[in-house]
């Protein structure tokens, strides 16, 4: 008899030789049925994998990360089947699962595929699936894995087992299809019912381009059609919301090849727009005591050597900046921490005179390889919402719980309502990786800790995933199709305090080394932006939008009344601009729809005699006559009601 | 007989041979006396030189820059016969007259000076100015010139004359004092009534750091005592009301070693004012139908060849910043103007979209030698209140003037009354300086002129000192101590449109080039504050000021109130702090007034008891009692009659 434990705490008695699968039946039957995948002792194992000693098993489900995983990998080998199939000569090399699906790099020598060969392989696919071939994994020695990819002609395997040790090479089968693989499989072919080829690329063998290019294929697959038709159609919808093509529509910002690639140019309307959201965000941090500061966007290369940033990533990162008689290196900034340090440092503090908040929305800039840029989310310089705390120990704690406040007071405003938190702390198994005496992180991360917990923020804690300096929190958001994004993030830091000497005088005179806590609530503005883009389609609340209200006259002899209207709006700090173009109404209603304003307004003779307005509102429609006053009131009353309350 | 033009147009005959100081006789005595230098058809003169031929003349006295020149060059002259008549083995070099006064560069041999020699040698140099010698001027031959100074083993006059053509090398001697030198001097020594050595500082021969150092002598002198009293006490007030003492003492901004020289770190309280008078220009520029922008602090390499700029300024500025992998080279964007242009060049425009205006608070990083910077106003990262409008040719004049009434709007709000603007026109000897049309350049220049004429200013006309790419309008202000400060600057540009290809489509359907103005009002914020701190002496206009009340409680027993008077304070917009140190409330009241906080409000048993604030106004003393509400109007009375209307 087995000592299983499960993830529950529960821990119960089997027959030495049991499969995750039956475990799973003794608890339930539909627990079985949807069970895809296991891991004992931290390991992945197959769900047949017979279990014969005491341990710790977990079974997932296609809803689980490791569940998807596997559902994926396995669909990478009848993938490869399939193209098998058709093209019995092209060579495998390796197909994992990735975020969304999986894919496999094929080798097709002198065939090719493309985008009419995706149905046929599809429909070979799950011809194959419905198979319901189990996969079993079996150990192969070192010299019949190498004879059996060298007879197929396989180079590719073969360097790939020739980087293996003997006695740890393992192929899987299934049905008539055998790969070279290290297992993690769902019990068979037939839980896949549905797969969709996304496209085909190139990519080099390795990764190196002085290899074959080879064929990669992706895919993706799910225990129901269903599944499918909702994933194609959210990424219709994400399509249809990237923040490059509405920050282009809606002329947010953009990109110049000549400025540089990942350097966003903000538009008027973006730059507004930006203006709107740092002010927000000005605005509560001076009613929780913090000071404005600014500084300057490079700084000494010794500087960066001071707070041992150069060290850890000057070769990767833009390169010094020479002066034309090369006595002095400058470094674009990366962060504002070590600037903020010398604000500090500018003069001697008393321990009541702590904490001091400094902040400022302060551009940095970082190199980034070209191929990993990508819209906003993904640049090369950018600005962050920044803040450092320096306070005494004793107020870290209710520092940080002020802080998890204001980030909170910023979700809600932006309409982030489904979010996660992860506190990051130690690997305790690895003290030798961080700097700070261990009572402190003990102190710090509890801190931590008790702040999400008092928060009621539903939180995760990872070990092992704190800075050198020392432990954070990570804020992840779900967006409006369910993706989540990390955003803001707050960090504790004994390093820099350290390393730039700050020192405040206690109630005991002597010197004190002050606690510093970084902050970023929106993390950047053009991350940020990108993902509020993404998550209202372009729809911003209202107080945020660009313009809020578009004038539509009727006809171009209501130009004196469209003036009086729109002078009367700007005059209640109502953003409104005029359609005056010589068109038909209806195109006119389109268009301001195309472009998300909120409110349109149509004035007429009728409107012009009585004084009033038409009101539609986008996506809503006809919301029938208004004065003018009741107008500017149903404005401010919305504007009002999308922002959240802060006491801080 | 000669025919000599006097600067008013009139034209007088005089007898060949009569001088600069006869011919003032000829106008009257008093001219006469204060007539001290001349110039005869643009070439300086001696007032004794026999004028020979028909020409222009034109008399300077001590109010004229050219008369300074003439003052303190003949001084110079003095004060080496003074040195000479103690060290008469000291060399001396160069000595030429400055901004302010004079400096005579000395090699003292074995001997040295220091301040406790300067008495004895002013009294000296007034002794031997009483004298009333003439300085006469007589030609050399390079070989006699050599045999003097190599007979007085003078090397550096040796060094001079070697690099002189002969027959072009004069002398000039008065009392027993000869000096190499090309002339302009005042009649007699007698004129000069007033000495000061202001003090001696180590400098290389020919500014060469591998010459021997030499010893620099610095003076000033003047016509008469008081004027010397006067420049002192001026000296004096403008050091109480140096920038970077100011701004230390009033905690605006700091510099860092460690962050670099000339990179300013800008600090809460400066950092809060340099905001507000940002503020204060967007909300102009708001209404003169400016739209804000962001680009970044970096460009390519190429955008500034594109632009022109890299040519022509590449080599002294800071070195490209390359990448890792070294595929890439980006600038520190010295200007707006090329992100600007590519803003524009995001859509097509019709006539009917012009102007846009786009502005940016944009700070820019320009390489300045260590040696060159001074606290703000010579930095080498500064932010421009930039903005570029890009208009068609027949909306320059009226652009144009729009900016002058914002600049005029600007000055008078901040207090500067006193301004002279300076319109820079082509040199038209030299029309190959220059890029775009003679036609476009008229109009442009004529546009200028106009505007300036329109708008009343008390403008200069320099020709030759436009920019290659067109005319512009500098304005100059005069601060409280009298000096002239160059801030804010309006250019017209026909180059960047051509070189960025910049369109749109006129009513003709066809695509042509529009016109770029350039403008900053401030200038930089940087040197504009600076300014502005010298010019009030950190007594900011009360708008501006970074705290306009401090609440001063006789002792801690009336916190209570003093929390209420806060935050009534708080909530009408006004900025208040508390100083509820343990200390007697008239140290309270001095600290106050050194740290120039406009309004001082008292608080004890007899303001809790009646609801009221003791105010005392800084400079001017105790204003009385006041009901909360009075004094909050008092205050906002204030500020309104600080700012100016601005209607665009």
């Amino acid at each position: 008899m087995i000592q299983i434990t499960l993830p529950d705490g529960s821990v119960k008695e089997f027959e030495s030789g049991i499969n995750a699968i039956d475990v799973a039946k003794s608890i339930s039957e539909g627990l079985a049925r949807n069970v895809i995948s296991a891991s004992f002792n931290d390991q992945t194992i197959e769900t047949t994998t017979p279990l014969t000693t005491d341990g710790s098993l977990i079974l997932y489900t296609f809803n689980n990360k490791e569940g998807k995983k596997a559902f994926w990998h396995s669909s990478a080998h009848v993938l490869a089947q399939a193209i098998l199939d058709f093209y019995p000569n092209a060579k495998l090399t390796i197909g994992p699962a990735i975020e969304n699906g999986f894919y496999y790099d094929v080798d097709f020598g002198d065939d090719s595929i493309s985008e009419k060969d995706f149905d046929k392989i599809e429909k070979k696919f799950l011809e194959r699936a419905r198979e319901k071939a189990e996969f079993t994994m079996r150990s192969v020695s070192k010299a019949d894995a190498l004879a059996y990819y060298a007879e197929r002609g396989n180079q590719y395997k073969v360097e790939l087992i020739e980087g293996l040790e003997d006695g740890d090479i393992t192929f899987c089968d299934h049905s008539n299809f055998t790969d070279l693989c290290r297992g993690g499989h769902i019990p068979n072919t037939g839980i896949i019912k549905a797969i969709k080829i996304m496209n085909v690329a190139g990519a080099y063998w390795r990764g190196d381009e002085k290899n074959n290019q080879l064929t990669r294929v992706y895919g993706i697959s799910f225990p129901k059609q269903k599944d499918l038709k909702e994933y194609l159609e959210l990424l219709e919808e994400a399509k249809k919301r990237d923040h490059r093509k509405l920050g282009k529509e809606l002329e947010l910002f953009t990109f110049s090849q000549k400025v540089g690639q990942g350097l966003p140019l903000w538009l008027p309307k973006g730059a507004a727009l930006r203006s709107r959201l740092e002010d927000f965000l000005k605005d509560a941090q001076k009613r929780a005591g913090y000071e404005m500061v600014m500084t300057p966007h490079i700084g000494q290369k010794e500087l960066y050597v001071t707070s041992g940033h150069y060290a850890k990533y000057g070769e990767d990162s833009f390169q010094p900046i020479h002066t034309p008689k090369d006595d002095e290196e400058f470094l674009l900034k990366p962060m504002n921490c070590p600037h903020h340090c010398e604000v500090y440092n500018f003069k001697p503090y008393s321990y009541k005179d702590l904490p001091k908040r400094f902040a400022e929305f302060g551009t940095v800039y970082r190199y980034e390889q070209s191929g990993e840029l990508h819209g906003l989310t993904r640049v090369r310089g950018f600005t962050q919402d920044d803040a450092h705390i320096f306070c005494t120990p004793e107020q870290l704690d209710q520092e940080f719980k002020n802080v998890i406040d204001l980030v909170l007071y910023v979700f809600g405003s932006l309409g982030f309502e489904d979010f996660t938190a992860q506190v990051s702390i130690r690997d305790m198994s690895n003290p030798d990786k961080y700097i700070g005496d261990p009572e402190t992180w003990d102190i710090a991360e509890k801190a931590i800790i008790s702040a999400a917990t008092d928060k009621g923020l539903n939180y995760v804690i990872e070990e092992g995933e704190a800075a050198f300096y020392g432990p954070k929190l990570d804020f992840m958001v779900k967006d409006a199709l369910g993706r989540s994004w990390q955003l803001g993030t707050i960090q504790v830091d004994y390093n820099l305090p350290k390393r730039f000497d700050l020192t405040y005088k206690g109630a005991d005179n002597q010197l004190h080394r002050p606690v510093m806590i970084h902050r970023a609530p929106f993390g950047s503005m053009e991350r940020f932006i990108a993902v509020l883009l993404e998550h209202t389609g372009g729809n911003f609340p209202l107080w945020l939008t660009p313009d809020q209200v578009i004038i539509l006259p009727i006809s171009e002899k209501y130009q004196k009344y469209t003036e009086k209207v729109l002078h009367l709006l700007e005059n209640s700090e109502i953003r409104a601009l005029v359609d005056d173009r010589n068109e038909k109404t209806g195109r006119k209603i389109r268009d301001a729809e195309v472009n998300k304003i909120p409110f349109m307004v149509i004035v007429g003779e009728k409107e012009e005699n009585e004084g009033t307005v038409s009101v539609r509102k986008h996506g809503e429609g006809d919301l029938g006559t208004f004065t003018i006053e009741e107008f500017v009131s149903l404005i401010k009353n919305e504007v009002n009601k999308t922002i959240v309350e802060f006491n801080n």
